[in-house]
């Protein structure tokens, strides 16, 4: 694997690339179209993203709640959408707030052929004093910029964004159920809209915000998941774009999601190299919690940042609540690179003492079971539980700070 | 590199993508969307994509031909698109030839979010007699529908969409040029158009084409061009999908295609592995020819359809003529992976001949020297020459097949 260090990523992140556009193309060699670096494009010529300019159209039929119960993920929304346009020209447009409507596009805008596209997924919570919170939004903004620079997009100023989608979720407030566990989905994302066919960065942008009321990930409790351990097809590569949320990431994992689901496993496990890294799942980082062979000390264990795993803001979040919280307990915690084997071993010694997921969507999501060559490797659950204490520990954690039981710097208050 | 050996692809061409949709979410665990196989889905109740239920609505304000040398390639399209709605629960709905328009899509899409896009690149072409012609539209459709089911989109017959192609272009004839070297564009898209946020396969799909009038690729004769050895970045990796024209490919070479273009080249040619193997440029499959160190017999090489590099149509053209009329000339014709050192080496001994890229925008590229470890690999091309005989010869016998001064049954008459 020598081949991981070569690959020198900070190349790519230097490149400041609302600063790129299409220079003329010359009539002789119109087959390649050339770009050039303009120091002057983001200079003051180029407009900054400024909430204050922010224009707001109201609905004037606004939606009925559905009744919290009946909320499916991402499949109702709110009565408002956020949207600014980018040019290469002018730079941001003004914000709007209007109501919630189609895109009209044309047929050869560069989103649809060449995958001109990313997201973000945060969610707001209303605590029990009626305030409304975003958790980490500086972390989304922040990834959010990560991965629109690395497919030649815009990057704009994340304490706007913040403010905006504030903006957005205080209009749409009552979307946000008061239930705890429940919440308001938000899905920022940034898709290219230029409208040529040649294959070069996008001169145009657009930035929207949708949000989707959602309940809780496990209404009835926990329900602990089966993952297939999987090498045939292969989610993410070093110097490829696995750590960015573009959504080239996401199509190619559901064909193998839909093989698993036809041998009765929920999601994938994808391993990386002949030594069968754990990386991720795709929806989530993954955490094992297992005890050191020769010292018996419990590990709390993670996939590195190397670039072939999303760098999850719930990972991230995990990771620090057990430096802060379990590491005083006795534990260790890691990042560093796992072998399935090393899982299998730990099942088969009795050391495993359990697997989750962490992601935005469940917060944090037991795992059974895992199917690798041809065997069930036992997650460390007993057969009547549902999770570990340590899953089960970092949900309490997290959802106190989230939903503002804690007072804590991650929980930032929207009104 | 053992880990190459170990994917099942065959697996995932197995699965009958339109035979999937999403079952029942469960209330105790909604969590997860489970999916099953119902073998009824591609049964009667599905209906296949039928050429002969085309209907067509006329543009009534036909727009004015731009002077042929005015076009760029991918800006201006014909009066018409074709489009055709698929969904799970029904199969392939009407053929609609409508005005060319703006696609109207709910901001939830799944196209915008997850890359569930894919798409083709053909070209219609008028012959001496006035005749339009297709060439090789059944490799587009074979591949189309490769790249679709991989993402979990529907496929479709071949035959009929074919034959939809045809009636689009009959219908913009117009648009194509008499002139020798202008043809039509034809850009067949796939996209996903469900309208939730749940990450799963589309149970709803469009499929459209539209039509680009185009210019040579090289107006005024061929312009040979640099690539940089890209390693730093890698475009596709066993067990991924950069064999399919799927969107997802796109997008991520942006960024290393302007830093190379910094540097002075026009497009990245990307190596694989510790051994540095040349797979493609990005939007060209990459042809060597050079002579063997020991028998000075030359030999036209290019990488093997390993599933890191597309599977393109004027390759396999390049392969065939090759074999058809090089192999008699003494020449040995290869599949093989080529290290970037073996190319450095025959440059440095004189023994290479010429390298050119081959898609179908430009038929071939000539290219006149690579950047590689801070060295200028250059090749072959004497300085007052733009393309070396192998690459003239495959130009002219391609095209002498596009338009019809060879009848070939590569070249399929549409009226």
């Amino acid at each position: 694997m020598a081949m991981l260090q070569r690959t020198p990523r900070a190349l790519l992140s230097s490149l400041r690339t609302t600063a790129l556009r299409p220079a003329a193309i010359s009539a002789s060699s119109r087959c390649w179209r050339t770009y050039s670096i303009h120091a002057s494009h983001a200079s003051s010529q180029h407009k900054a993203l400024d909430a204050a300019q922010l224009t707001i159209q109201k609905n004037s039929t606004p939606s009925e709640l559905l009744p919290p119960k009946e909320l499916i993920f991402g499949h109702t929304f709110t009565d408002h959408m956020l949207a600014i346009e980018w040019t290469a020209s002018e730079g941001w447009h003004t914000p709007r707030i209007t109501p919630y409507q189609n895109l009209s596009l044309d047929p050869a805008t560069c989103v649809f052929h060449y995958a001109f596209e990313c997201f973000e997924g945060m969610k707001a919570y209303k605590d029990r004093k009626g305030q409304i919170r975003l958790f980490r939004p500086d972390k989304n903004m922040a990834r959010l910029n990560k991965s629109s620079a690395r497919i030649a997009l815009p990057t704009f100023d994340s304490e706007a964004l913040t403010k905006l989608i504030g903006e957005l979720v205080k209009i749409d407030e009552r979307f946000i159920p008061s239930e705890r566990g429940y919440s308001l989905y938000l899905r920022p994302t940034m898709i290219g809209t230029q409208r040529t066919l040649g294959v070069g960065p996008p001169g145009s942008a657009l930035l929207y915000v949708i949000a989707s009321p959602v309940g809780p990930y496990y209404p009835t409790g926990f329900k602990a998941v089966s993952l297939e351990a999987t090498d045939y097809a292969v989610r993410a590569w070093p110097g490829g774009v696995g750590d960015k949320k573009l959504g080239a990431n996401y199509a190619p994992c559901i064909l193998p999601q839909l093989e698993a689901a036809s041998r009765g496993y929920h999601q994938n496990l994808w391993l990386f190299g002949e030594e069968e890294y754990i990386t991720e799942v795709g929806t989530m980082n993954l955490f094992v919690a297992m005890k050191d062979p020769k010292t018996g000390k419990p590990e709390l264990a993670t996939a590195p940042l190397d670039g072939t795993i999303l760098e999850g803001v719930t990972r991230d979040s995990v990771l620090a609540l057990a430096r802060e919280r379990l590491v005083p307990q006795g534990w260790t915690v890691s990042e560093r690179k796992v072998r399935m084997q090393e899982v299998a071993d730990a099942a088969d010694d009795g050391r495993l003492l359990e697997i989750f997921g962490a992601g935005t969507a469940a917060v944090v999501s037991p795992v059974r079971r895992i199917g690798w060559k041809g065997r069930q490797v036992t997650c460390g659950l007993p057969d009547d539980r549902e999770a570990g204490p340590v899953a089960q520990q970092m949900k309490d954690w997290i959802e106190a700070i989230q939903y503002g039981d804690e007072e804590h710097p991650w929980s930032v208050v929207v009104r």
